[in-house]
């Protein structure tokens, strides 16, 4: 952190803003329902990879943290963090590094969905002499990784990583076509197969004689939306730290409760097209246009007054390296935007996706309640 | 640059590989173009924001360089390039930096499309008492910033430019609207219409009395269109550098000359649906999908095999944040491809947009033509 030394006003843009009233609310509603399901929160990191971040959600009572990268964890830590899920299915060419945080005292969790990378752990460990903990993906709903719980393979991985000396910690999964719903009742259906699935993963795991303590599930949607979770040991979510537009199509948020947004400034008008030119283009926003194929598009982002209220029927309609291009949602041409949004204007616009928007910046400018600004650092890469 | 100390089978993945024969030959073709049409080339440097690579561009006869960002502006002076245009439209709030860098030496030239733009900067260098040079935008094909041709703003902001005892250095227009199109003729059309229309501003400010020396244009595809540039002083392009699938849909590169890949690893397969899970999600290929409107999809990327040939008939079909799902371009379900890419294959992708690309890494891994790796910083931010 450093001291407050900016305040909307007087910072550049583009510039990535955390409401940092709105995280806090966004930490602690998520942290509240875990808390009343029984089950401990390990929140996945990716969405922000910054240590101002995660410490605010360590301190409402997370605990442990998911990471996507080795320079995640890396990152973490350095920073004091020991307990780190990598929910990454690892390969050889991989270990050396994982292993050298295990070395460091880094409680650092593989995770393998396959035989060749669980005899890879196996050989290395033994190669080296040093103990390890994997976890084994569960594929609950088909649109990524894992595999599934009634699958030969499950036990033949349990096995493999059994056998070989390794901890078989547990088992994760990740129900992330929950992006693809918008319906409370389906979310809530969808959660209970996440749920269920990976129960049952770590069931026929338990019954083969392969131990499997931690069961692991997640994603933003399904958390907020599962009625309980009967033998799940923990939940991963890492967007519902700032929500976004997506999450806003799917029903999990309010308009008001996305916490991060980007700061632009108008630099120019086409008054014959009703385009407002701003500096926020994809290399701010990212191209990330997951609300394309969602009830709302909202083009590349949802613009705001300067205190964050939506300006209803203006999108982010296009967008160039370093242009954003403002204009009516319905494609009218409005004779009144050059009046009202003159050249020097600064705007926010909500983004459609916070873990590719916050990516495309080196910092975060945190805004408090009453208006100050602090740089909170983040990392990209690998 | 750092000693050679990897090669493609030690470097962890995803990384951003920059072949670097290809490289110099894009290099090559393009200034031998622009040498051949009697122009000055002022390469943009916002596609790779590497020092490595604009220093090549600099040995090869480029003269100045184009920025995006005053970040790039700083960068590129403390390396010690001087002739600098920042591109994109400047306002009040940015002059201090802008001018911070004039005052150390910088050859820096702002650029203006409309009044208020202009009276700021009028404002800051009469209350400072500094000089300016501003280039004014012209617009010739609607799809950004700029004024046209024909509008009476043009001679308006270049008359206040001049009263304010400003220098006006010249007029610059950018047809993006190029990437649009995928047909020879069209492209040589649409770069006649990029040519003529910038003369013709710059006419009408000289007829006005508007001192107008440099005549700017540039993307590109109508670099590599135009048949000749009468009037013109430069031109400006940027992913030509490296290429990409886009620019190979619009007709201006061939496969082989595409100069960025990512280079990634198996880490899995979902035999059932042909998947084959790779560690270049959206995180590396970014979120661009500019081949989606294209006449060939390339999907989130063109895989290719270690050595760089591209695999017939697969394709990038989705991403998550690190994970890449490679499958037949068709949708079929390839039972092959298990056996053909076990966990551990490193393969390449080529993307569809090096400019976003290359923003997700830190930095390029360059490729000599013998193998060895160099790695070249890149930075991002504003």
């Amino acid at each position: 952190m450093t001291p407050d030394t900016y305040t909307l006003e007087t910072i550049d843009t583009p510039a990535a803003l955390i409401d940092l009233p709105r995280m806090q609310h966004n930490i602690a509603r998520m942290q509240h329902r875990m808390n009343a399901l029984g089950v401990k929160f390990r929140p996945h990191v990716k969405t922000t990879k910054c240590l101002d971040v995660v410490r605010a959600q360590l301190a409402a009572g997370a605990q442990g943290i998911t990471v996507s990268t080795l320079k995640e964890a890396e990152a973490f830590f350095a920073a004091g963090i020991k307990d780190i899920l990598y929910a990454v299915g690892i390969v050889a060419t991989k270990l050396p590094r994982a292993m050298a945080l295990r070395k460091r005292g880094c409680d650092l969790k593989l995770v393998v969905d396959n035989a060749e990378a669980a005899h890879a752990v196996v050989d290395y460990a033994r190669t080296h002499g040093e103990r390890c903990e994997v976890w084994i993906e569960v594929d609950t709903d088909g649109h990524r990784s894992g595999i599934t719980p009634e699958q030969d393979a499950l036990l033949d991985v349990g096995r493999i990583l059994k056998d070989g000396g390794l901890d078989v910690g547990g088992v994760m999964t990740h129900a992330g076509s929950s992006y693809d719903l918008n319906d409370r009742a389906a979310l809530a259906a969808l959660a209970e197969q996440e749920r269920a699935g990976c129960v049952r993963a770590a069931q026929r795991l338990r019954e083969a004689g392969v131990p499997c303590a931690a069961v692991s599930v997640g994603s933003t949607p399904t958390a907020l939306a599962t009625e309980h979770l009967e033998g799940v040991t923990e939940v991963r979510a890492g967007v519902y730290v700032f929500f976004d537009l997506v999450m806003h199509n799917v029903g999990v948020c309010a308009m008001d409760e996305i916490a991060l947004s980007v700061l632009t400034t108008v630099i120019g008008h086409q008054p014959d097209k009703g385009w407002v030119i701003v500096d926020a283009g994809w290399m701010a926003m990212s191209r990330d246009r997951g609300t394309a194929k969602q009830s709302h598009d909202f083009g590349y982002g949802q613009p705001c007054a300067l205190d964050g209220t939506p300006l209803e029927g203006l999108t982010l309609i296009g967008a160039n390296q370093e242009h954003g291009i403002l204009a009516a949602s319905d494609g009218s041409v409005r004779d009144d935007l050059v009046a009202r949004f003159p050249v020097g204007t600064k705007l926010r616009v909500l983004p459609n996706h916070a873990c590719a928007t916050g990516a495309q910046f080196p910092e975060y400018q945190a805004v408090s309640s009453r208006g100050a600004v602090q740089t909170w650092a983040r990392f990209h890469g690998w």
